[in-house]
C-alpha cells in the first residue's frame, strides 16, 4: 500500500515483543494486532479465518495485521478498531516477503492488462455494449456496468477510493490481473493466488487460470481439458503432487503438466517465473501473429530484448522432462506453419480488404456488420486456430478454428465486401465509386491468388487431379 | 402416488412384524417385504441395490418396499410378485419421512417447471423443432420427440399410465424436476437427489445443478465453473467436507461455496431451504428482469409475500461466512448497475420494437427470422449477461453476455428491422406502409437516444472527448 | 512395426537370459537393454521413465526395448546406441502381447479413421480452410498445416518417415485413433492409453474419449457431463474404482459408468470390447441417420452381419446393471422418436432440396453460403440433437439440438434457397430459370407439408384448437 509499511509493520512487531524478521524465522507466535483481529473474525467472517488457518501464512505467523496494516497517510487507509488498514493487499505488500514473484509479475504482461482502457476492447464495454449510467463517488461522469462486471473482473479495474477511505463499488470486489492499486502499483496477487489460503495446490491447477483464459476468444483452458495433457490431469490430478514445496516434472511429478508447469513452473534447468511470457515464442493476441519481443517493446517491458527463439528453448527445456527433442522439434514445425497458414492466408488479406473497405463504411466502428464480421474472425476464431495448435488441442484447432476462419471470411466477409461494392458503385458520391472500384480490385486479386482461387473453381490441373484422386481413394475406401 | 400408502405402508409394516413410526426411530431390522425385492434385484439390477446399500436409506432401513408400495387404486400402481408398486416415487411419497423439504420444494419454482407447457418455448419444441408424430398409448393424437427428449427431461413431463399400469414412454424416464406425476404432485425429488444412493454429496454437487442449469440460455454451471467459487471448488473439492450431515460454511468447511451453499445451504442463521428462489433478488427470466416477488404472485406462489430486499438479506448472510459487508454490498451495485444497463439500453427498447414490427411481420410466431434474433437477444444472450454479473463469471457477463447482446442488437435485430420497414414501405398495403412509417419513427427516436447515438456517429462532444483521451492514454502504454 | 519383430524380441530376449513367453510370466528380471535405456532416459526424459514406473507394463518387466525394438529393414527404423529402434509402437507391436484387443480395434470404425483422407471434411481442411504451404520431405508437393494440426490429431495421419528414419514432421507428433503406421497397420492404442503409464483409470475415463468426441459436431464428452452419468461420475469417481483390473458394473462399481462401461466395458455376459461399435443401434454421423451394419458394409468391416438389434441387446444388457427393462425399453422409444422426427421433418427434405438446388450454386463446393448452412444443420446440428438423444442430455438435444436445427432451417435455409430461386429466375439461362422454378415448387411442396405448413400460418383447425388450449392452459397457470 505504501512504502512506509515495512517501517510501520517493524515497529508494531516490536511493539508486539516480535521483530519483522522473526516473520521470516517462522516466529512462534502471532502478533497482538492479528489476534485481535481474529478474535472477532473468527465470528463475523469465519470463512476466511479458517482459511488462513489452511494457509502457509498461518504456519508462518504471518496473519492478518501483517498484511493489512496500513499508513495513515495511505489513500485507502481506514480506521478499524483503533487500527489503519486497508482492505487491498497490493503486489507491493506482498513484496515485502515475496520480492522475486512480484518483480516478474510486474515485467509481465499479466500485471499490464489493465492498459485494455482505452482500447478497442474498451470501446465495446465503454461505448457499444454500454452507457455511462454508473455513477459512483469516484466516477461522477458515470462508467459503464458492462466494463465494470466484464473486462475489469479479468484485465483489473484502476481502484479508487471515496472520500471516507472506502473502494468504490465501481472498482471493487476486483481481483483482476492489471489492477491499478491505490498505491500506484500494478497487478493483482489475490488473481491467482485466492484469499485467504493462498493455497499452491490451488495456484498451481489449470482452472485458476481458466478463470479469465477461456470463452470464445482465448479458450485455452477448454483447449488444455481436450488436450492430452488436460486428459491426464482430468483423470489422475491426485497423483501429481499438487501441494508440493518443490514440484519439478519428472521429479516430484510426471503424470501430466498443469498450465502453471509449462509456462510458470520450475524444471531441473530453470526457476520458477511469474513473468508468463518467457516461454512463449508467438504472441497470437493481435490481428497477425507477432514475436513476443515486438510487443514487450511496444509496452516497454524487459522482455522486449528476450527474443522469441530464446524463450522457445526454455519452453522445450519444459517439454524435455518426458518428450524427446524429435517430438518437441516436429511439434513446433507444426505449430509455426498454422501461423503461416492463418497469418498469410486469412489475416493479412482481411486487414488489406478491411483497410480497402474504410472509405465505404459507416464512420462508428462497429456500426457496421463488417466491424464484427471481422473482429470475429481475428479475435476470435483466428486465435481458437492458433491457440488450438499452440495447446495441441485439435478441436479448437479446427472445429473452433480454422474452420469458423474460413466459414466466415468466406460465408460472410466476402459477401460483406461485396455488398460494399455494390452501394458504393451506386453511390453518388464519386469517392465512393473510386473506393468501390479500389475494393474490388483488391478482392478480385485476392481471390485469383493461390490460397484463395479455389473460391472461383480455378483449382489448377494439377490440384485438380490430386483432389480428384484423393476424392477416388476415399470412396474406393467405403466402395 | 396416492394419500392411503402411509395406512397401507403402516399395516404391511405391522403385518412384518414393525411398525412404520418405526422407520424414523431407525430399526434393526429390514421388512420382508424388501428383503424379498433385494433378493430378486441384486441379481436383476445389482448396481442399484448397492447403490442403496451405500444410502442413508440403507442405514435407516428404508428399503425398496417401503418407497415403492402403491395402493391396488392408484392409478400407476401394478402387480409385481404379488405386491401392489408403482416406479414412480413422488414427493407426496418422499414427503412420508421428509415433509419439509417436500412443502418447501412445492412452493419453489423448481416444482412448477412443467407448466412451460404451452409456453412460447413449447412451441418451438412442438411445433416448430417437432410435430406430433410420436404417437403412444398416453398421446393418440400424437406428440413431439423434441418435447420427450429435450425440454420435458429438464422442466418435467405429465406422467402418463397406460391401461397395464405403464408409464407411458412419451413421459418416462423422466426426472425432470417439475414433473406432473400419476398422483397428481408436482416434482422430481430424484432431478437432483439421484437413486438409489440419495448421496448427499452428489446432491450438493454443483453439476447436479448442471444438467439443467447449462446451455446457451442459462449457463449456470459454466459461469459457476469460471467463477472464483468454481475454482475453488474444482482444485480442491475434497476438503469441502461434502458429505457431513450439518455442512454450514466457515463451520464445517470454507474452501469454497457450491451453488447448493449459497441458494439452499444452512448457515449460522439459516436452515437448509428446498425453496431456491429465498435468496435471489432479481428474476432474470423473462426479455426485462423483474424481481422474484412479481413472478412468484403471478404463478401463485406464497413467495408472493417475500420481497426482494428480504430474500437479498438471506443471501448476503451466506456471503457473510467469508466476505466482509462491504465486499457484498458492492458486489451488489454491480450486480444492479448490469441489470440495470441490459434493461434499460437493450430489453425495453428491444420489446418496444418489436411491438411496433408485429403488423410487417408474417404471422406465424417463428417464421421471421427477427423473431429467432430478438428471441435469442433476451432468452440466451440477455441471460448470459445477467447471470454472469449475478455470479461472477466475468466471461459470461461480457463476452457471451453483453457484447453478443450488442452485437446481434445492432448488427442483426436493426438490420432486420431496417429491412422490415424497406419492405412495409413499397407494400400496396396502406396499413404496412402506415405500420412502416411508426417502426421507422420508433427506431429513429432509439438510434438518437443517449444509449444509441454512438451508432450514428452522434457522440456528444464531451463523450467525444473522452473517447479520445481514453485512446490517447492506451497508445501512449504502447508507445 | 515390422512383422519380424516378434522373432526379433524373442532372440534379443534370449540373448538377454529371458525368453520372450517369459514376459507374458512375468520375469523377476528386466532385460539388459531397457536397463541401458533406463539408464539414460532416467536423466533425458525422465518423466516417461517414470511414467512407465507406474505402469503395469514395469510389474511384467516389459520395458523400453521391449516396444521399441526394430527390425533393420523396417521403414522407421534407426540406429540408437548401436540398437535398431522405431519410435512409432505400432498397433502390430502391441498385439505381441494384446493379440485379441488389437483384432477388435482393427473391425472397428476406430481403426478405419484416417479415411477420412478425400472426404468432405478434408477438402475443408486441404483446400478452404488450408493449402499446400506446408512442405516437409514427405510431402514435396505440400500439405496443408489445418489438417495436420487440425483433422490429423483425432483421425491419424498416414505417416511417413524420411530418408534418415526420422519422421516426417507433418505426420508426428500424432496419436490419431486411425493412424496409418510406417509398419501398415491401421490405429494407435496411445489414443486412449496414454504413454507411458498405459493406466487403465486413465483409459476408462470419460475425458480420454472426450479428447476427440467433443465440440460443435459430436459434444459426447459435453453431453455425458450433463448427463445423470455424468453428474454421479463428478461428484463422486474416486467411488468408481476405476483401477480394478475386473470392472464390472453392478459387481465391482455402481456408481455412475464412464463412456468406457457403456460402449466396451465387461459386464456380467458380455466380455470387453475394443470395436465400440458393438452396443450402438443407430450411426448418426450421416445426414440421415443410417444403422450401423449398413455403414459397416459400407467399410467392408465384419459388423456388416452384426445387425443393430443384436447390438442393442448388448448394450441394454449393460443398462440392466442399474435399470429396469421397462425403463431401457421406455428410452430406446424415445431415442427412436427423436431420430426418426430429425430424419424424417429435416435430414431428408433437406437433403432433397439441395439436390435440387445444385443448378443454381457456385461450382465450387462451400463457395455459396448455403453450403456452409447445410452443412451445419446435419453436420453439427443435426448430430447434436441425435447424439443429445442418445445419451440423454437434454440441453443438447434441445438448445444445442433441434432447437438449432429448426432455427437454421427456418431462418438461414429457406431463405437461402428463395434467394436462389429469385436470383435463377432472373437468370438469362433458360437451364437456371428451369431449375429455379423446379427448386420453388419442391420447396413449396415441403412447405405445404404436414410438418412445415405451420411456417405458412396453415396449421389445421383441429391442430390450432390444440395449440389454444395448451396456451391458455398455460396463461391459466400464471393467473
Amino acid at each position: 500500500m505504501k512504502n512506509t509499511k515495512i517501517l510501520l509493520t517493524y515497529i508494531l512487531l516490536v511493539i508486539s515483543g516480535i521483530t519483522f524478521s522473526a516473520v521470516s524465522e517462522k516466529p512462534d507466535i502471532m502478533s497482538e494486532k492479528s489476534k485481535k483481529c481474529v478474535s472477532c473474525h473468527k465470528k463475523q467472517t469465519p470463512g476466511i479465518v479458517q482459511q488462513w488457518g489452511d494457509s502457509k501464512h498461518h504456519r508462518a505467523k504471518v496473519s492478518c495485521y501483517e498484511c493489512h496494516a496500513a499508513d495513515k497517510s495511505d489513500k485507502d487507509a481506514f480506521l478499524h478498531k483503533k487500527e489503519y488498514i486497508s482492505i487491498i493487499v497490493s503486489p507491493k505488500d506482498c513484496a515485502n516477503c515475496h520480492k522475486t514473484e512480484v518483480e516478474q509479475t510486474e515485467n509481465s504482461h499479466h500485471a499490464k492488462a489493465a492498459r485494455i482502457l482505452g482500447s478497442l476492447d474498451n470501446l465495446l464495454a465503454e461505448v457499444v455494449e454500454g452507457n455511462n449510467e454508473m455513477v459512483t463517488e469516484g466516477f461522477p461522469d458515470g462508467n459503464s456496468a458492462a466494463a465494470v462486471s466484464g473486462c475489469w473482473q479479468c484485465h483489473g479495474s484502476q481502484v479508487k477510493v471515496g472520500e471516507d477511505g472506502t473502494l468504490d463499488p465501481a472498482t471493487w470486489p476486483n481481483t483482476g490481473i492489471g489492477r491499478i492499486n491505490p498505491d500506484g502499483s500494478e497487478g493483482s496477487c489475490s488473481a491467482c493466488h485466492a484469499r485467504h489460503s493462498f493455497s499452491v495446490e490451488q495456484a498451481r491447477a489449470p482452472e485458476t487460470c481458466g478463470k479469465c483464459h477461456m470463452g470464445p476468444d482465448h479458450p485455452h483452458i477448454e483447449i488444455y481439458n481436450e488436450s492430452k495433457h488436460g486428459i491426464q490431469y482430468a483423470s489422475q490430478k491426485g497423483k501429481l503432487g499438487m501441494d508440493k514445496s518443490k514440484w519439478i516434472p519428472g521429479e516430484d511429478y510426471h503424470t501430466a503438466p498443469t498450465c502453471s508447469t509449462c509456462h510458470m513452473g520450475a524444471t531441473k534447468g530453470q526457476d520458477v517465473t511469474h513473468d508468463v511470457g518467457l516461454r512463449i515464442s508467438w504472441n497470437n493476441r493481435p490481428p497477425v501473429s507477432i514475436r513476443p519481443e515486438v510487443s514487450d517493446a511496444k509496452m516497454g517491458l524487459p522482455g522486449a530484448n528476450i527474443k522469441w527463439d530464446e524463450r522457445r528453448d526454455n519452453m522445450k527445456d519444459v517439454c524435455s522432462a518426458c518428450h524427446s527433442s524429435e517430438y518437441v522439434d516436429n511439434f513446433y514445425v507444426q505449430y509455426d506453419e498454422l501461423i503461416k497458414l492463418y497469418n498469410e492466408k486469412f489475416a493479412k488479406p482481411g486487414l488489406a480488404l478491411m483497410e480497402l473497405a474504410k472509405p465505404l463504411l459507416k464512420p462508428a466502428k462497429f456500426s457496421n456488420k463488417i466491424d464484427w464480421i471481422w473482429f470475429e474472425i481475428w479475435h476470435h476464431e483466428g486465435r481458437r486456430a492458433r491457440h488450438g495448435a499452440a495447446m495441441m488441442g485439435p478441436d479448437y484447432t479446427h472445429w473452433h478454428g480454422t474452420y469458423e476462419v474460413a466459414k466466415h471470411f468466406y460465408a460472410k466477409f466476402i459477401p460483406a465486401l461485396e455488398d460494399l461494392i455494390e452501394k458504393g458503385q451506386r453511390s453518388n458520391s464519386d469517392k465512393k465509386v473510386a473506393a468501390a472500384k479500389k475494393l474490388q480490385a483488391g478482392l478480385d486479386a485476392m481471390l485469383n491468388s493461390k490460397n484463395h482461387k479455389w473460391y472461383l473453381n480455378k483449382l489448377t490441373p494439377q490440384q485438380l487431379e490430386i483432389r480428384k484422386k484423393a476424392t477416388e481413394d476415399f470412396k474406393s475406401k467405403y466402395k
